[in-house]
């Protein structure tokens, strides 16, 4: 238990791929965006009508990006080289690796898995928040770095559609606040 | 609600104190710690045979230095200079603003208090892996930094107690580990 | 007298709250600060026509921050959730701590008052200066990093008023060459 | 082309993925590897007494791991959980994608095919000039940061078996100044 | 040998002093430079009809900045502050020192000489290659750090005169490419 | 004179070359160390018993490096390669231009000449302190970073010669604190 908690640990110095290739100096660790990913989640757990299982919600969250740490963050380009599927074969193979012999591999593989295809109401949030992360993220970048090569995360029209209409309104706002002139 | 999540935001960039005033070059920040421990909490909990609810346990461990994002990592050797108890008032405070308005501020923040006070068994819990994810960072840092002045973080023998026997297990091992010959 | 060079030594690795928490990577120091402060000090004294000593006024720009090796850079929202004058308390006794055992303590101690409390002509002059080295960083920070955030630090009008009018002069440069266009 | 050019300058801030896992802060990128690989080479091509065309020698070091700027640095322990050969035809894939239209296209790719399997006398020597950076690159580590992680690069006998007996002196070398006292 | 590979090593952490003054957080190394360089060239060299020994240039490309292992890469404007020709003067007694019982040293010495002073075919495109990745990165920083003061580079009008007309178009694509609204 | 401050903001961006060429990740900038001799300096002066004009000692501690904001901070190996006393007129050249037209002009370039040459008590008890704040360095970041090429700054024996007695004991109990098993 203790080797999986190394291994989480490294999650605190790898870079998220997406804002290094765009040239951010000193981005955010994966373990950064993850904690993001989990307390927006929580957040959103807050305003949705729906029956939520917070606790499986939550370790959702905090497992999504679990295999990078033996995958690494995998560059969006990059995944069109590979086989169909190869990537999140890989990544699946790794977290079965990761949890091996715990008491709970089976089941947090099996919700992992349901985030990895948004079949369950909690993986649908969990994806809703890992969308949400990346745009404050971007969001936070061009005002504090004036980074322009981030430009391409924010679609060209309104109708980037999330699953939650709570997860929508946050979007909304947050547009709303990255157009007004500073 | 916004506002709240580019607060929490902030804990990405905020580096935690007790590395930088130890020359710790790149720290982690307190959202990679919060991540360390959110995730050490998911996984002690699966170790514990009290009944445990998740859902708490989760939302403390991710809440648990909120208050930061306004006051700061105050480091330990400043406390002893401001009136007693006014640290924790001041987080108090600072938490109160953040989550005013959201439905949920008044049990999150009776949660935040009983980790502040170990009076519940999960806020207990997230104490337990507050203190490991501080040390297997230390361990971390000492193996790949050489840095000698994160030695203070070790007690001088075997006898850091741990709330958790699980906890205390996990301290074991590490500390099996720290002494291993390289 | 070692210890107290070896905290002042901790001046370097401190970065300024200011900038940190507003997203600029690779914030200067605290260090980088007080030089630029004991620099301008040098600079305006010989603009200024009344009669300043000039030993003082230079040893209240290098002790202005020391308290901050102990204290931190405490960010200005979390005072208010101090009680008033706290924060002050905890740099004055934190400052007579580092010099405890040095002869010359009582009036270095007395000296760092009159900045804090602007009560003779050199610790309002290190006061100006003390503003003046933050705008300017500010300005090279919009100008290297295209932060945005940093707007905050400028009043809307022309009137942010300084002691001396050599200070002042200096402004009103500046903030002309902020408006130039590129 | 320019294209090309803008490609090939990502890999000046692609960090090495077998140092940052490692915990080095501030890595080397990809970019600092290859001037390394490519000016071992020439230094070892004066030093081989076999016939060695030094352009495509050159070429072949400048280009050995362009596809990188697509496909990023895969950790060596990913590499098991990807379909056999998978990483090979990705990054010979990015490669051709990479140089299309180029009028050298056909005989770069298969020189770089020429390192992969080491076909040619000229890309064994880029092999050979590649773990030579490596290991000068973790020699320099070890000694400047104090990695107890970077052990694991060197063999533990002096049988690391080089293609070429001047790589091989210069390895031999190395492993002497590496274990001299301080 | 190996000295010299230590060497040409501490190229990876010179950081190019242009970009450091000009407020550039993180800047490029000069390994880093001289890969690019080095890449640009053999791009070039494919493009230009007249005979390229592309040994030649490759190698030129690899030593053009080896002399900065020693001097470093001094500032432009510090130039006018030494005795006409000191620099390179300096540049060059370093090198001898650097290459000094190398077989190679005398005919890699005098290709250096012909990059410095442009008589050569192959020294003329290296200067080219030099340009032109100095302007691709300048443009990179623009585009993803908001930098204003890399203005200066760029010149007023277009006729940035390079030696070989492949290059020039390669900067007039570039100049369109910056001049483009995001 | 909005000018002259602007050039000495430089050197909080400025790294020394001495920490750079040794793999000092994050090394501390000329103004860190420019505060740091201005205050050893402070300190000192408290500690001799000659009378000591202490405005004209903290002027010459503040300047001592601006040169360097035009110059550079040229390595040490480097100064061989150029004529003998050309970096000295150099930084006196650059001095004279940074303090152009300034009222003090004058008698600041006579004081910084005679930190230059060790001739007035004030320039003999900089260049003391300038050596103990690297020396205070080295031993920090020897602590924090396990870096072994820092061994060099440390003479053989004991007989490091200090011009004050003050500095010699400051110097004998770093050397204490450093050989003490951690």
């Amino acid at each position: 238990m203790l080797q999986l908690l190394l291994n989480a640990h490294r999650l605190k110095c790898t870079p998220r791929t997406g804002w290094v290739t765009r040239g951010v100096a000193d981005a955010e660790s994966v373990a950064d965006h993850c904690f993001g990913v989990a307390f927006i989640s929580l957040t959103l757990a807050e305003m949705v009508d729906r029956p939520i299982d917070k606790a499986k919600l939550l370790t959702i969250a905090l497992l999504h990006d679990l295999p990078e740490s033996v995958i690494s963050d995998l560059p969006t380009p990059a995944a069109v080289h590979f086989p169909p599927g190869a990537k999140r074969k890989a990544e699946a193979e790794a977290l079965n690796e990761l949890l091996n012999g715990l008491p709970c591999a089976e089941y947090w593989h099996s919700w992992w898995q349901e985030f990895e295809d948004g079949t369950s109401i909690e993986g649908q949030l969990v994806r809703d928040a890992d969308r949400l992360d990346m745009l404050i993220q971007a969001h936070v970048y061009e005002q504090t770095t004036g980074n322009r090569w981030l430009e391409e995360f924010w679609p060209p029209s309104e109708d980037l559609s999330f699953e939650f209409s709570a997860a929508q309104a946050l979007y909304d706002e947050l547009r709303v606040l990255r157009q007004r002139p500073t």
